[in-house]
C-alpha cells in the first residue's frame, strides 16, 4: 500500500470540520490560560507520576503555573514514547510554533513563554477553534449545571448523571438534587418528578445527550415500584443504605434516566468500564483503572426494554470492542462510540476501527471525541484519530475491497462527522 | 512485502478444490431459488434491522421473495462497508454476472432478474458446487433427521445435538427422540439405548462429526448414574426440572454424547460461547449474541476424560482465541476450527490465522468452514478466507521466516483442505 | 514502509549485549550436553505430543538421549508452522552449523552428531554465551537452594516463592523451610523469621529479584496477625487446613514476601495467570494452562499498600496485555516485564510491544526474557523479539511519528537493556 494512497484519503479527512460530541470543556474558560492547564491534564501528571515524579510535587497547594510546568518537564522524556507526549509535541508545534522534536528541561520554558504569548490573545479560544476546525464542541454538564452565561448552539451541554446514579444516597447529592430541581424529594414520584424537571432544563438548553460512567460490575434493571419507593424514602430522610440497596437504587434511578431519554428523545451515552479510585493515592483523575471482566450481556435488559432509546456505547478495555461491534450489529439502538481513555492510543483505534468498520452499519458508529478539558487538545487528538482512519480506509476499503479513494473518504467523512450530526441532531435541530 | 507474493501464494489456494466441513445446507433444496433466499440470511436481515428497517417489514407473513428484496434493497447503502455486504457483491459479480459495484434502490430489480434466470436452471446446484470448487459439503443435521433423498457421500450429514442437551426437559423434544429412536425412554438407561440408536443411524449414514453449540455459562461434568436417572425419569414423566436440575440434565446427556463419539468415532464439534436470545425482538436468527466471559478451563475435565475423542472447537468470541490456540497446543485432542460467527470477519480472522499458525501444531487447524444457509455462499465467505490465508502466508512464513512460495502454499493446502480430511475422514474412509 | 529501514534499526540492537532477567538455568549445568536437552524442553515434548506423539514414549524411563531425539525428530515436520520450531532451527543453523531449511527424520541424526561436537568443547557455555551476547543470566532458584558453586554475578540468584505461597501446608515444604532457614517454625513470628533468613541469604548472594507464579483465582490480601497466627500454628503442627484456610496462608505468606521485598529493596517479579495441571496425563512441564477471566484489579490492594516496592509484572493471557499497560501507566511501582510463554509468539509479542510504547513510560518496560531451561535458547528467542520490536520502532516511531533511526533505537536500547539494569540493578549493584 502506497504512502500516496494514505495522503489521497487523508487530505480531505482533514479539510472536513468537525463536531466533537464528547469533552470535559469548561465553556467559561474553554481554552488553555497557560500551558500549566496543558500539562495539568492528567494524561500527563498520571504519566509522569508513574515515571517517578511524587504526586506532592505535582498537586503542592498554591503552586505557580510556571513552576507546575518547571517540575513536570524533566519528566516527560521519560514520556517521550507515548501517544500523549505525541499529542503534546502536535499541539506545540501547530498551536504555539513550536519548532523543536522534544520538550524538556532545556526548552520548556522557551515554550511556556511562546504559549503563553498565543494564549494571552483576547480571541485565543477562536484562534484554536478556527485552527481545530470545531463546529461545536459538546460538554460534560452536572445536573446541576444553571447552563447559562455560554452559547449553548455552540458549546452544546450533555447532562452527565454520575452523581443521580452513584451518589444519590449521600446528603449533599440529594441537596444539590432538590436545590437544581426546586422541589423537595420524598419517595420516588417526587425523585421522579425532580428528574424531570432536570431533563426539561437541559432539553430547554439544547442538551443533545445523557451521560454515564459505568463501573464493570453495574447491570441494568428494572426495579419495582415498592422496592424503589422504599429506598428512596429511606435514602432521603437520613436512613443508611446497605451496599446492596446502594445498588437496587442506582439500579432505580438509572432506568428511570433510560425512560426519561425515551420521553425527551435524547440519545443516552454508556460510558462502560471504569472502576474509580483503584491507585487512591494516585494523582488527581490519574486513580481509576478498569477490569475486563465485563459483559454488555449486563445491558441485555435494557436495550431490550428501550428500542426508542439510542445508546452510544463507549467501552474502556479493548477487548469488549467486540461484543460492542456484535452488540450494534444486532440491536437498532446500539451505537458505537468513539475510544475511551485507555482504549485512545493507536494500536487500540485501529483494531477497534477495523473491526467497526467490517461489520457495523457505517451508520451507527461515531468514530471519535475527543474527551478532552481544554480545548487545545482537539488538533493533535482528532489528528492522530484522521490518520489511523485513513490507513484503515485505504488498507481494507481501497486495497482489500478494491474501492475508489472518494468512496473510503465518503466513509470517512460519515463516520468522522455525519453519523455525529444524525446521531445527536446535528447543528441545526 | 510485495502484492506479487501475495498473489502467488493465493493462486494456488484459489485453485484448490474444497471440503466445507461445517453449513447448514438444507440438501433437498441446497442452491437459492430466488435473490430473497440470499437476502434472507440472517447476516443480511439483521444488519438492516439493526440499521433501521422494522421487522415487522422484513417477516411480515406471505410476503412475496421480490417485495422482500424490494424492502431490504435500500437498506444496503448502509451496510456497504461491512464484510457480509461484501460476500453479497463478490457473490453477483461471481454467480450472477453482475457488473456494478453497488447494490442499492436502482439496480436490485435487473439483479434479481439475473440471478431468478441462473438460479432457474435445472443444474443450478451443480453450477454453483463447481464454481465454488466444492467437492463434499457438510451439514448439520437434526438428531431426528431421517437423512433420506440426498447423497450423503456429498451432503455429510452431522449430528447436531443442542436439542438432546439443552432442551431435553421438553416434551416436544422427548417425543421426537423416542419417535426417532423408535423406543421409549424412561430412565438413564433407556435414554442411553434411545441416543445410541441416533449414533448408529447417523454413522450407518456416512455422518462424520457430531456437533453443538454451547453458550459461555455451560460447563461440561460427569454426573452420577443415580442423579442421572433420577433426572431422566422425572423429565420423561412430565415433572418439571429446576434450573438446576435442568444444567445437571444437560451436564448428562452431553458427558453420554462424549461417550458415543468416542464409541463411534466421531469429532466432536464444539461451537463455544453463544448465548441465545439475547435481543428478543431480533428478526429470525438475529437475536443471539455472547458473553466474552467464557474460559475453556470449563472444558478441562471434558478434555482430559476423551482422550480418544477429537474436539474441533469454534469460538465466537475473539478474546477465546488465544486459549483455543494454547489448548490445541497442549491437549492432542483439541483442534481448532474456523472463525465463527460474529468472529468471522477479516480482522478477527486475519488475528486468529496469525496467532494458530504461529503456536498450534499445523496438522491441527481447520482453517474455514462457511457455516452457510445456500450454496452461493461458500464462494465469497472461502474467497475472503483465502485471500487473508495467503496475505498471513506471505507474511509471515515467507517474508519473515524465509519459506519459499511453495512451502508456504503447502502450509495454506494443509490448512485449507487437508486437515478437513484428515481429522473428519475425508472424501473416502 | 521499507525492509531497509527495519534493518537499520535492528542491526544496533543485534549488536547489544543482554542481560537476561528471566531463566530457569541451571547454573551448575547451563549449556545443553545433548540435542535431547534441547528437544526435551517442553514446548517440543509438548508439541510433538499435541500433534499425536504418545508420552509414554517421550517420557519412557532410562531412555537413552539419542534416543529421545529419533522418537521426537519425525513429529518436527507437524510443528514448521509453529514459532518455537523456528527458534530450533536459528538455534541449530547459528551454533550447529546446521545448513539446512528443514530438522526431520532424514537428517535429524547429523544434527544431533554436529550439536554434539559443539557441546562436547570445553568452552561450549562460554562460546554460547560469546555468541548470544549474554552479560548476565538471571536464575529461577528454590528457596533452599544453597546459591554456592556458581559465579552468583553472572547467574544471577532470584528467590522463587511459588512453595513458599502455594504450598507451604505440605509437611515437606515446611522440613524444606526449617532446614534452609535452619530454625524451626510453629508460628506466624517463627515463620516470619525463617522467611526473613532466606531473604538474608539470598540478598547476601546477590539475588535481585523475588518470583511468583500466580494463578488466575489468586487476590492477594493482608490477614490479620490472629489469623495469620493461627493457621501457621495448625499448619505447622500437621493440622489439615481447609482450602479456603490455605488461600488465607497463601494470602499471609505472599503479603509477608511483599514485605521483605519492601525491607530488603528487591523487586517482587509477579507472573499472573496460570493454572497448573489443567492437561494432566499431559507431557512434564507441558500440563499447564490458563484461564482469561482475571485482572489486576485483584492486585489493586497490593499495588496500594506497597508503593516502596517495584513489581515487573507478566500476564500469561494476551487479553491482560491492555490491563498491564494501563495499571504500568497509572501505578509508579507497577513495570510491564517481558511476554510470557502463551504469549510469547510474535503476533502477541507485536500487539503487546506496540500498546507498550505508545502508552507506557519508556523507563517502566521489561522488552524480554528468554524464560529458558537451557542457554542455547537465549540467541533465537531474544532474535525473534529484536526483529519484532525493529518493526514496531520503525512503523510506529520513525513512520507515524517521524523520529530519525537513532532516536528509535536509543528507545529499543532501553527496553532491550536500559532498563532491566535500572529495575534489577545492573552489573554493577
Amino acid at each position: 500500500m502506497s504512502a500516496c494512497l494514505v495522503q489521497e484519503i487523508l487530505q480531505p479527512l482533514q479539510a472536513l470540520r468537525l463536531i466533537d460530541p464528547h469533552t470535559h470543556i469548561n465553556p467559561h474558560q474553554a481554552a488553555s490560560r497557560t500551558l500549566a492547564d496543558i500539562l495539568g491534564y492528567h494524561y500527563y501528571t498520571e504519566l509522569a507520576h508513574s515515571a517517578g515524579l511524587p504526586k506532592e510535587q505535582i498537586e503542592e497547594p498554591g503552586i505557580e503555573p510556571r513552576e507546575k510546568v518547571r517540575r513536570l518537564a524533566p519528566w516527560l522524556k521519560h514520556l517521550e514514547n507515548t501517544a500523549q507526549y505525541s499529542w503534546l509535541l502536535e499541539m506545540s508545534q501547530q498551536l504555539f510554533g513550536f519548532q523543536g522534536e522534544r520538550i524538556d528541561e532545556t526548552n520548556w520554558e522557551s515554550l511556556y513563554e511562546a504559549s503563553l504569548k498565543c494564549m494571552s490573545a483576547a480571541d485565543w479560544e477562536q484562534q484554536v477553534l478556527q485552527k481545530s476546525g470545531l463546529d461545536q464542541v459538546y460538554l460534560t454538564n452536572d445536573f446541576d449545571d444553571p447552563l447559562t452565561g455560554f452559547d449553548t448552539s455552540f458549546y452544546v451541554p450533555c447532562l452527565r448523571t454520575d452523581d443521580l446514579v452513584f451518589h444519590l444516597f449521600r446528603p449533599p447529592v440529594q441537596q444539590r438534587l432538590q436545590q437544581a430541581a426546586a422541589t423537595s424529594v420524598t419517595d420516588a414520584t417526587s425523585l421522579r418528578d425532580a428528574v424531570g424537571r432536570l431533563f426539561e432544563h437541559f432539553t430547554a438548553n439544547n442538551a443533545r445527550a445523557c451521560a454515564i460512567s459505568l463501573p464493570p460490575t453495574f447491570s441494568p434493571a428494572s426495579v419495582s415500584a415498592v422496592a424503589a419507593n422504599h429506598l428512596v424514602s429511606k435514602a432521603f430522610s437520613g436512613g443508611e443504605l446497605s451496599a446492596e440497596e446502594q445498588n437496587c437504587l442506582s439500579q432505580f434511578v438509572f432506568w428511570m434516566l433510560a425512560e426519561f431519554c425515551d420521553q425527551y428523545e435524547l440519545p443516552f451515552d454508556l460510558m462502560i468500564g471504569v472502576n474509580r479510585r483503584v491507585y487512591e493515592q494516585g494523582v488527581y483523575q490519574g486513580q481509576d483503572l478498569f477490569d475486563s471482566r465485563v459483559s454488555l450481556v449486563q445491558y441485555r435488559e435494557l436495550f431490550n426494554a428501550f428500542p426508542g432509546v439510542i445508546f452510544p456505547v463507549s467501552v474502556l478495555a479493548e477487548t469488549s470492542n467486540q461484543e460492542l461491534v456484535s452488540f450494534a450489529w444486532i440491536f437498532p439502538n446500539v451505537i458505537t462510540c468513539g475510544h475511551w481513555w485507555y482504549s485512545n492510543i493507536p494500536v487500540f483505534i485501529e483494531r477497534d476501527t477495523r473491526a467497526r468498520l467490517q461489520a457495523v452499519p457505517g451508520t451507527k458508529q461515531v468514530g471519535y471525541y475527543s474527551d478532552m478539558y481544554k480545548l487545545e487538545f482537539a488538533l493533535p487528538k482528532f489528528a492522530m484519530y484522521r490518520r489511523i482512519l485513513a490507513r484503515v480506509l485505504a488498507e481494507d476499503f481501497v486495497v482489500a475491497r478494491g474501492w475508489s479513494t472518494e468512496r473510503a473518504v465518503e466513509l470517512g467523512i460519515r463516520v468522522l462527522r455525519g453519523n455525529v450530526e444524525s446521531i445527536f441532531g446535528g447543528i441545526q435541530r
